[in-house]
């Protein structure tokens, strides 16, 4: 058990694995070469296309103790992994590892088959009752939590060995051209499956919309997808890709979103080529409102928006307010129907999104992004893992990546939610560390972290309220109270691992 | 020395290389895994632009034994080749190998440069001065000729091992992404490079045309070119791209290219989703200029167009006639314009192409394949690599890989140039094996092999003559008598290495 630099006690060994702990945003060398597939030969007439789920997972060699991947485009929808389980489980297959880039509250039907030990390993944040009961001692299996550029760089250095991939593919071929932005199940792009394109052993791409030869715009090859297998339905489309994404109405989100806004404006950032990220949520979402209407305002056209995509940085694309759009995901069905349509809307890959360990991927470009938060600290770290009772929900996605890469990385949320003090001495569990995060905004004011303490004086001139992020939190803490302390067991029961491999903090279970 | 399935003498080792000899177009398996590239990190605000060649060429670790890769999608106006040697020389660097995709005459001035040991290997087919000084002794450099899809396989085996690779990139931004379709020194595709991008330890863009990040169409992402540089040309536009590229007017190409079409119309392949690839030779464009015809009036759409894309395929994209385009390397100005475009016209890689070694490559979905030839022997072996004085010359390209993978793989050629026999009872060098080409087109008839030899009949009731291949040859000998032999020294100056790595010939020194 050793401190890492946030403060947190990390095992040297967990389950078998040598923990690294956490040091600093960038300073980790990768070692050695990347994971390379085996080579395999496909000679013309060979068929690919198989008759059903199980004769893919027969043809792909897959057996106990091997690790399988999967992605979260299908979102709630998704009942490719739940499939693939079930049939996993009827093979008689046990002790099988899921890498995913997201597990969802769909994915509950799973919770048998980890009782039966037919999977035992999750490489992969988890939303829903999956990993509440996992945090709460009722189930009992391994959950490593990654950034997205982070499960892009542990499959390139081989951390997690996929050695079946899974891709709910949209629209497919028999070829296996896997193209996301057709079909009923369209999901815009499968910028997460491309690493496991890349390094799985084998690759099976799962289709409710088998076309003919050749399916485009292509996502992922036919030279990277070993078997093609055609099923009923890959889920539940309404549940698949919202129909669409909002700016809040919420007077609170409105005035977080001002007061970003602001910090924006005032950073120097906003100008010509200014490339911007922000979520899906209501106040980052007017956030962009506003930074849209100071472009409109002063004629600056952007670089890029990149991240998961939303219709909103659609709109801002086709009036011109950006050159290109970088798509990991599509949030919702504008951004499906644009990336099929503009060229300037680009697909990536997680790897070229976020992955700390390549020639450069695209969050080191970015200016600013913002970001959400369940809790936050006054070192500035971010915990967007747990919930406030301490249990685990919730995957980091591309929060820890983009504060690293973006020169400036705000963090907006409300300071009280549900009682409860937002910012406080302690976050329940490090996601994001503070030092890539550079301010804090709320609607009581705005902290900044080191590195823009020179706004203040131009903030507080615009009539922002500027706090340090103690002030901040004892402001809140007189409002709700000090937070009671959770109670946790010594058992571990997950990671949170940054991006580069080492570990910024650990779940534990909750007393209870 | 053994006996190849073809009948060539092949050493058992040539240069220190251990050589498999040639066997069978499909039986050969790959072993063990791909070649990976070295992990690298870069950071946010690290620069990937460099000031000039030379600091690239420093960054990159190049030194002396080690391989350089190279691509000729500038054809004969390529100049980023001749300067990167020439910077090399400069440096001082030595015993430096060349994988290209080809060598074109424009690169004659990299002559010295071999003579004084800075180049010591060629590992790309070589068109022009420099393989005939090799050819006739006047020269000492060992040549490697591949096919597209060898080349792939190759760096994808690990068989060349580029250490350094530098991408022409006509249009770049300062952190790598590279556009093809854009900028004075356009190309369309780089669809050789992408095997450089993904197996090279090291990857340099050059570029003429450096635009804001980000540059779109991406070709090659930022994620593998780890450094930028601006030279003031790539090249010489004029002879980088073809204005146009035309069918013959030529009354024996017209009358080959009829014949042609009727074997393809004869054959059962021409119907709705029939794929089809011709090279950019006049006959070859005037049998796809009949197979047009025949499409239109029948109403037929096919499925997609491969290789090298002119604008004849545009047009019968444009029109409807084909859903798809794959495009390796853009011939024309029509197809350049075509590709930034179209979202059908698709740029593809050459392991996409050709490559036997993936999971599935773009030739082997071909229906149809026509091809030219230098020489045709009665085995059906074709060479495209030695004039008929037995100098080396030519580059095996996509012959081999599409022969191998297209149903109807046809080689057209008048039957007779410069009074010497097309058809004769050996070719110089064998570049595509006999068992891989299905028909012989000559102006005087059509020679079957045996797949479909069943076509005779219908082909001798729409007039066509029938013959035997030994027919045709007997035929052609009447006229122009029986060719004299090459007389050739023991010295093995090159190697034509086929698609899975086995030899089909070696060049020998001529004698003179």
């Amino acid at each position: 058990m050793s401190k890492n630099s946030l403060g947190r006690e990390i095992p040297d060994i967990w389950r078998g694995r040598v923990l690294r702990p956490y040091r600093d945003p960038f300073s980790v060398q990768p070692e050695g070469p990347r994971v390379a597939r085996p080579i395999r030969r496909v000679n013309p007439g060979d068929n690919k296309l198989l008759g059903s789920l199980r004769e893919a997972i027969e043809a792909s060699g897959l057996r106990d103790g091997m690790t399988i991947g999967a992605h979260h485009h299908l979102r709630n929808g998704d009942q490719v992994l739940n499939s693939v389980v079930k049939e996993i489980a009827a093979m008689g297959i046990r002790d099988i590892g899921i890498a995913s880039s997201s597990i969802h509250p769909v994915h509950e039907v799973l919770i048998p088959f980890i009782r039966d030990g037919v999977i035992t390993r999750i490489e992969s944040g988890v939303n829903g009752r999956i990993s509440r009961m996992v945090s709460t001692g009722q189930l009992d299996v391994p959950i490593v939590t990654r950034t997205h550029g982070g499960r892009g760089r542990a499959m390139m250095c081989g951390d997690i060995k996929v050695d079946v991939a899974f891709v709910g593919a949209p629209t497919c071929d028999e070829y296996g051209n896997i193209c996301a932005s057709k079909g009923p199940s369209a999901c815009g792009v499968v910028g997460y499956s491309h690493s496991d394109a890349d390094y799985a052993d084998c690759v099976i791409a799962v289709t409710d919309n088998l076309v003919p030869y050749p399916a485009f715009p292509i996502s992922i090859p036919q030279t990277k997808v070993d078997y093609v297998v055609q099923v009923d339905s890959l889920g539940d489309p309404s549940k698949i890709v919202s129909t669409t994404t909002r700016v809040t109405t919420d007077p609170i989100g409105l005035q977080i979103a001002k007061y970003a806004a602001t910090v924006i404006d005032l950073s120097g950032l906003l100008k010509t080529g200014f490339s911007f990220q922000t979520g899906a949520g209501g106040a980052s979402l007017a956030t962009a409102a506003n930074v849209r209407d100071l472009m409109r305002k002063r004629g600056i056209v952007g670089s890029f928006g990149a991240g998961g995509i939303t219709g909103y940085f659609v709109d801002m694309l086709e009036e011109g307010l950006l050159e290109a759009l970088f798509d990991v995901q599509s949030f919702d069905l504008k951004a499906v129907a644009s990336v099929g349509r503009n060229p300037a809307h680009i697909e990536m890959s997680a790897d070229m999104y976020a992955n700390p360990f390549n020639a450069g991927c695209v969050v080191n470009r970015l200016d600013c992004v913002v970001l959400g938060a369940r809790e936050i600290d006054t070192n500035f770290n971010v915990n967007v893992n747990t919930e406030s009772d301490g249990t685990l929900n919730g995957n980091t996605g591309g929060h820890a990546d983009t504060a690293a890469g973006a020169k400036l990385a705000i963090v907006v949320a409300p300071s009280i939610r549900a009682r409860l003090p937002i910012v406080r001495d302690e976050v329940t569990t490090i996601s994001t560390p503070g030092e890539t995060i550079d301010a804090i905004v709320t609607e009581r004011g705005v902290a900044l972290n080191s590195k823009y303490q020179a706004l203040a004086p131009d903030l507080r001139r615009r009539g922002i309220p500027v706090k340090s992020i103690v002030e901040l939190r004892d402001e809140i803490y007189g409002i709700t109270g000090a937070p009671r302390p959770i109670e946790f067991t010594d058992n571990i029961v997950g990671l949170v691992e940054y991006r580069d491999g080492t570990i910024t903090d650990v779940i534990r279970q909750v007393k209870g």
